[in-house]
């Protein structure tokens, strides 16, 4: 299953340029760490608060049919017993009884003992393990200041149904009708055990869901429409397609919520993962809220006089995993004057800074008409000034955080008002007026873009 | 303390418009809610996205000296002692041995008997109160399969603590030094025993803090420029500043890690409240972790020599009550062809919907002009297309949203490719071109404002 393709990078060097360069580090590093949990840093905000607006703009600004939610985190706790959370989300633990530690029944061999040098769980000779149990995969915590079982509430494992609760409420005030989804970004809490790779596995991670929902005759139809549109997202904002594909699950792997689910996948360092899930979740969902909340969740057409339950399509992505593929996709070396340079390939729209603004010198009115630039451009968008070391160097800097464009102010600027604009990929410079530039920037990131490792 | 202007809002209006057209409403209401929890709905989350990209604006975007972060809300646990909310982090509560209910012990009168009709605690005549108890507020779940004390975690109360944690990370690898600021936009948990007043102080709410390190002879000069600085911000972007004030904490009111702090505080529906907090946070924090963390966390300069722990000053606001402010100074009624109009008079940066393209009638090629019209703005801007009903009552769907300008598609439009735009506020009508539309709405979003209710 770890198809592995000659241009993929290796984990190793996305860890270290994303510590490097502050993009994302270890959590609670100051007291030893706290595991597999990330701190976004500096690059790393503005990227993936990138990311998220891409996807409320494709989800949200450019269509008529979705609407936004945020709901809370906490819900009422009888949220998770509609949704099957409370019985089903778990995962099979075994303890052993010499070394105290617990582990997943179905993945024995990742654990690791606590008491060297056995090989427990299973292979060292003190080995002694439990009978399987189903562990619980939400965090539990309590609310308000009795701690009885009344007031006992979970993080949410999902945002998907924060929407589902709201679905009636959306039919009242929307005046949308299905077809229409409800969209979600927000973090999400799982328990897992065998949390790893970097962000792609978190305890603590972000969601991009929407629930799509339709008249069920139309199910199918949509759901291949959102495989299509979601897979599409992830091209034009520069994944290469080969890197990409859609995967059906099997029968054996669908959800208790699903009919059809595909999967988008990326050809991860760790192989071929799941990016965004698309599923058909029937009218699932729906149906248990209903029952336990004794409400009719059904949609009257009041034209028609048609009452049905919709069905929903769920595209359901990762934030931290949407990041984490296109930095791998991003990422690049090639040689300039003869040193090997680190490059971030990344779409112009995804990239932190737009513009970096280098005097050629420290001197001669340079940094100010530089910074007069800095003033002008970052009216519309993030730019940075950088007045340190050799020009050479400052490119590299831009070219590891993938700013597209740096913008050289020289002895020729304070003449005729002109300045280079170096393109990061093509390493091209162009002279641009001064007075044009905010405009040509802002038409050079709204231009269709695809990524130069295919060319 | 409860000053009230005449011209300050109830807050059963901006509740009841809130939830009249999905901007907030309660969270899980299908399962009876869950005490002082909202969810965001369409409008709420553009508007509350724009608040928060307004304050990214002004911190970051528009500056050198400020980065950002997005710290994990789960952290080490030792974070907390250093912070010393484990130790302080707390309300002193009573226990009713009669209704078995808790409360507060400094907000008695607040409290509610569930044993009715007894007036307990306190005035009922079966009351039996305990001693008080300190209460932590500080919500506590367990990370990682194994529920022994090491694994005892909290969600974060505050988003500053992370910030602290990664101070020394930024000094490396940010190129930042004193003066300069981190800031972060994210979720805070606090188990309030007696959370109310809408959105206003809720168990999960949303914070924009940062935290700007400065050597510590600066520390009140910049305390005083952010006091200044986040004051103007919320002018900016349109609260009237006799609805804004500064006022200095009390001695006894300061926080123990506080040497001065200012609230920006805004006239509410409910009196005059904590909008914001500008704290001069000493090098406290620095201390502590440094202390905790056995790490030294002082800065060098490697020019001068010198070292030292930086002082801390924080503008601490709260996305929610920010926007719950910018709703309710934005509310307003007036009298349009003797009907009584609801308009939010929002900024236009805020506004959730930017225009509204209305087809006069849905006939004549109307719709399909307007549909055109949508294809075109949206690329830049969050837009609504609308056809259903009166126009007029059109327009004020609109005004109750505070969408600034409704263009309208009518028969000239068919005929000389013009549309009329409507100004929410003056109600002027201007036509304009179709072809400069998007233009002329993007140089009037980027134009100065001020409230119109104070002119």
């Amino acid at each position: 299953m770890r198809a592995m393709a000659e241009d993929v990078v290796t984990m190793e060097k996305i860890v270290s340029l994303c510590k490097r360069r502050g993009i994302i580090f270890p959590s609670s590093e100051i007291y030893g760490g706290i595991g597999s949990s990330y701190d976004y840093g500096h690059y790393g905000v503005l990227l993936k608060n990138n990311v998220k607006a891409q996807w409320w703009r494709a989800l949200l600004q450019e269509r008529d049919d979705v609407v936004a939610l945020d709901s809370a985190i906490i819900q009422h706790p009888r949220t998770w017993e509609a949704s099957g959370h409370i019985a089903g989300f778990t995962d099979p633990l075994v303890d052993c009884r010499h070394c105290k530690r617990r582990y997943r029944a179905d993945k024995l061999e990742d654990g690791q003992c606590g008491e060297k040098p056995s090989k427990c769980p299973g292979q060292g000779p003190n080995c002694d393990l439990t009978e399987a149990r189903n562990f619980n995969l939400m965090f539990q915590t309590t609310v308000g200041p009795v701690q009885d079982e009344g007031s006992t509430v979970y993080l949410r494992p999902e945002t998907a149904q924060g929407i589902f609760l709201n679905f009636r409420h959306y039919l009242q005030f929307s005046r949308k009708k299905p077809p229409f989804g409800i969209a979600q970004v927000g973090k999400s809490f799982r328990n897992e055990i065998t949390p790893g790779n970097f962000v792609f596995r978190m305890r603590e991670f972000e969601q991009m869901e929407m629930e799509f929902f339709v008249p069920p005759a139309e199910a199918e139809r949509w759901h291949e429409y959102w495989k299509q549109a979601r897979y599409d997202w992830y091209v034009r904002l520069g994944i290469r397609s080969d890197h990409l594909r859609l995967r059906a699950h099997e029968a054996d792997e669908l959800s208790h919520y699903s009919s059809a689910t595909s999967d988008v996948e990326y050809l991860y360092p760790i192989g071929w993962q799941e990016l965004e899930g698309v599923a058909n979740r029937g009218d699932f969902d729906l149906t248990q809220h209903a029952k336990y909340s004794n409400q009719n969740l059904e949609y009257v057409d009041t034209a028609s006089g048609e009452r049905y339950l919709p069905y929903v399509i769920e595209p359901a992505a990762g934030a931290d995993r949407a990041t984490l593929a296109f930095l791998c996709d991003a990422y690049d070396e090639d040689q300039i004057d003869g040193e090997t340079r680190t490059v971030l390939r990344l779409h112009p729209l995804l990239a932190p800074v737009k513009a970096a603004v280098l005097p050629l010198v420290k001197k001669d009115g340079q940094p100010e008409l530089a910074r007069e630039i800095v003033a002008q451009l970052r009216e519309r968008m993030q730019v940075e000034y950088d007045e340190g070391g050799a020009i050479g160097r400052r490119y590299r800097r831009q070219d590891e955080i993938g700013t597209p464009w740096s913008i050289t102010v020289d002895h020729q600027s304070l003449e005729d008002a002109t300045v280079t604009v170096r393109d990061r990929d093509s390493l091209q410079q162009q002279r641009v007026a001064i007075a044009s530039l905010a405009d040509e920037l802002e038409a050079r990131l709204r231009a269709p873009w695809s990524s130069p490792k295919l060319s």
